[in-house]
């Protein structure tokens, strides 16, 4: 079994107008991303669109990271949902398929009381053989994880990750110091990640590291090495990408940067939109600075 | 084609342990509801759940309480996506199974501009024959609809509805003044009944009126009479009954409601919970004292 | 003592560059506001910019329209602050000067408690022998009241009134179902003044009634009366003034007004801005359409 | 003239319970804070319940620091109002008394613009000799201020530094990155100290300095020294206090670690409450265990 840690890319989901997975260009990127070191492959977060795609979409991105994953690096699939058996469902379903971890993610409709949120995550864990990320979004998520319910989360045999999609650092090492032994911490695109492996955490999953692999790997290497000089003279420059792809909607700027780069990945789901223009040059800039 | 007014309860939708439709008990409670003289049924609001169903749940839903309708009353059905091509197909499947009326709710994950919420709701509107009512839902829903983009939309042929799920009665008059002659408003639970009808409003779609369904009737009645004194003393009773309904689960309180009433409508979806002892007999002395 | 009913303008606070308050200005203002036949005036509210003055404005201002309405209309005046020990100054201080009650509003920084809160109230209203309206509204304090509080409040002898600055009218009713015989209720600008005489409420205190005095008497009268036809019928004339209100700056909106009517009011406090000219016309405009 | 780097307490207000500044408490703690090592005095933070006192004691507050501290440190002072000509006064008034900075905060009650929030800080820039420190919080300030905003202000002459009073450290590195050269970042107590040192801030400004300042101190120091290892094992055990700090009211909080320590610096200002005893015990065997 695999342990997560370093560079996990939010990899996107290529779409046909008609809603078909491009598996072909879905597989090569895939492999690509491998061949540039990074640590493991991240399907069906944010970037990759969860929010938009029907069952079989998911089920064919699945498939499809998996099999060109090829056990050479792990791969983690999003489960989100409203209800709990359809978010046992899926779990199950991706781990048939394959996957070698669950990023379970909560959404909600009507407010959720605490022991609410907490059985729907045990209910994932419980389903599935494989180590479960629990991932905590103020932003885009209606109920949040307080540090109580994800230290209690911590203490169940098969939940062995966070990752924290908020802004607030601190809180990162608040559930450093009180998880400690218990659950590893991943950044999100909004930390900064040589900060946060500073503070203690493990890695990164993030859409931009989809565009700029080898310069997210390089970093995570220097940090390794503790060479905090280097890393963050090589962090402040990275750090443009992230500031772009928080500004826009994440998967049309990743799909847009795929695309400069002939990754022929479609456009997001409607009523979604592409990039404009302005901002497709803008990001096409920074990534020719950054190579 | 039916024209929309008067009480429109939000009806539950009524479901086994494992998920299954109780096809038996929507029949009788859309029967019964009729039978108490509301003036149509709408299937797969906020009440019926529609944000933990999926697709095939959604279809049994809306096939049943067309049927027990029997055209004795316009049926009209909820359709929310974060996707343009999932509700245009949603939308287009409910028409052939026969309702009179689409409700579009639009349901988001990344921020949305208005033109992409515009071609959303034109979409839905361009893809069937039957009038739309558009909903807009501050609390619940991620999107709201500005006054402008309401403005446009009642331009468009086949919207001639919407359902505005704020607290905010201004609001109401403010669409009324804007789109007279164009668009109809109902009211939510969240507005006052009586209230939305002296200042031109249609009627209203809620939850409550599943459990007081001949008191809401007899509320419609008196304020279409222009008898606001008896009217409001009615109101003001049935207000309690709005008060419990937005303080708690809404879907849970109009199951527990019904549950009282000898509808075996099951539990709310999973990780909600039915409403808890000293909740639910709350409830039932004030049903017990309205009747 | 009066007892609080009608139309309460919430009348501006002029000032000249350095900060002085125009006298003579607010006087005439509130003479003739009195002659037109409004039933009360409100010193110091939102529209009376009481979060931009000093001790010294304030005591100015609370002076200048208790002296104009020398007894023939009840004065109220605004009371808000971070600091229980400051506001019961405020209080007596206001109450010295000659007003007839005291609108109670809470500021905050740190988030409060709810008996921190109601503390807060219950202080000035223990300081003072006049009536206390207490005043709560969402959008522009960081402070709310539940209904549990405003009840508890309701049992103190001297808190009589209400003012409700949300847009949210069916929580009046709740108000006044609960607190029935303790306390009167009076609408804010963002609620539809006749529908909340339709509920029961006493009266409205707002901006606009300082520009079209004589219209929100016509429509109180005849809502007295009970002629819910003509009442609604000017209803929605005068709700675009509202709507001009709510959607600018409030006391920029009411001071350009007044300025267009010929009462030399100032500017509003900086930071603020005066209102842009296009605004200007388009409020003339719609002035001079209501007369 | 000071540069400002290192660990500034925002120093709290000891006041009786008539409101008068214990001076004589003050000016030990101020002088004790120095003897600890401190780099520089903050005055009326947010700590220092800015928002609570009334221009007589915030003179007081500030004249007894400014006299204590003897430009052995400087001595900044905290502006905040809704006015900008309050607020220019307020930093005229600091000046005068021999204040080193300024930090400038802004006050609202009406949404302001940019251009007007704009126009507040370069008014109390332009009006003074003494470098500015501006300050953003979108936690307590209803106005918070964009990168557009900061990389502006930064370009005049006086506003040399800024405390970001957010948790999102992120932002932190788009401000550095901006602003190279012109401005120089402080860390609030929702940041990480070590992880804002290390992405290039230059110090921190805090309530929690005042009862652990030499911790604070050595934290610093080891930071500076490039230590990352033992800094982090310090920041680690520091950031207990951080979290009980923000978890309660932050006057309410230093103020009972003070009189731990046996600073009689009296309660917070009401309707705040003092810590619970519960709450303070906790605080003191936290304080115990960091010694």
């Amino acid at each position: 079994m695999f342990h997560f840690q370093g560079v996990f890319p939010y990899i996107v989901s290529p779409l046909d107008g008609d809603g078909t997975v491009r598996r072909a260009v879905l597989g090569r990127l895939s492999d690509d991303l491998i061949g540039k070191g990074v640590h493991g492959l991240a399907a069906l977060g944010s970037t990759g669109e969860f929010a938009y795609l029907n069952r079989l979409q998911k089920i064919d991105v699945v498939r499809t990271v998996v099999e060109a994953a090829a056990k050479r690096v792990p791969v983690i699939a999003g489960v989100s949902s409203t209800s709990t058996d359809e978010a046992v469902d899926m779990a199950r379903t991706y781990e048939k398929l394959g996957v070698d971890g669950i990023i379970a993610v909560i959404d909600s409709y009507f407010p959720l009381t605490e022991p609410q949120i907490e059985g729907y995550f045990r209910a994932i864990a419980d389903a599935v053989e494989v180590p479960i990320v629990i991932y905590t979004n103020p932003s885009f998520q209606r109920t949040d994880l307080s540090l109580d319910l994800i230290e209690r989360l911590a203490g169940h045999d098969r939940i062995r990750y966070i990752k924290d999609a908020s802004s607030n650092t601190g809180r990162l090492l608040s559930i450093l110091e009180r998880c400690r032994g218990k659950i590893d911490v991943f950044a999100a695109s909004s930390h900064i990640p040589a900060a946060v492996l500073l503070i203690g955490g493990r890695g990164w999953m993030a859409g931009p590291a989809c565009l700029i692999p080898e310069q997210c790997v390089r970093l995570y290497d220097l940090c390794m090495a503790k060479d905090w000089e280097r890393a963050l003279a090589l962090q402040a420059k990275l750090w443009r990408v992230n500031e772009v792809f928080n500004r826009f909607n994440l998967a049309a700027c990743i799909k847009a940067g795929l695309i400069i780069q002939r990754y022929d990945v479609g456009e997001p789901v409607l009523p979604q939109s592409p990039m404009g223009s302005a901002e497709r040059d803008e990001l096409e800039s920074l990534l020719a600075s950054l190579t």
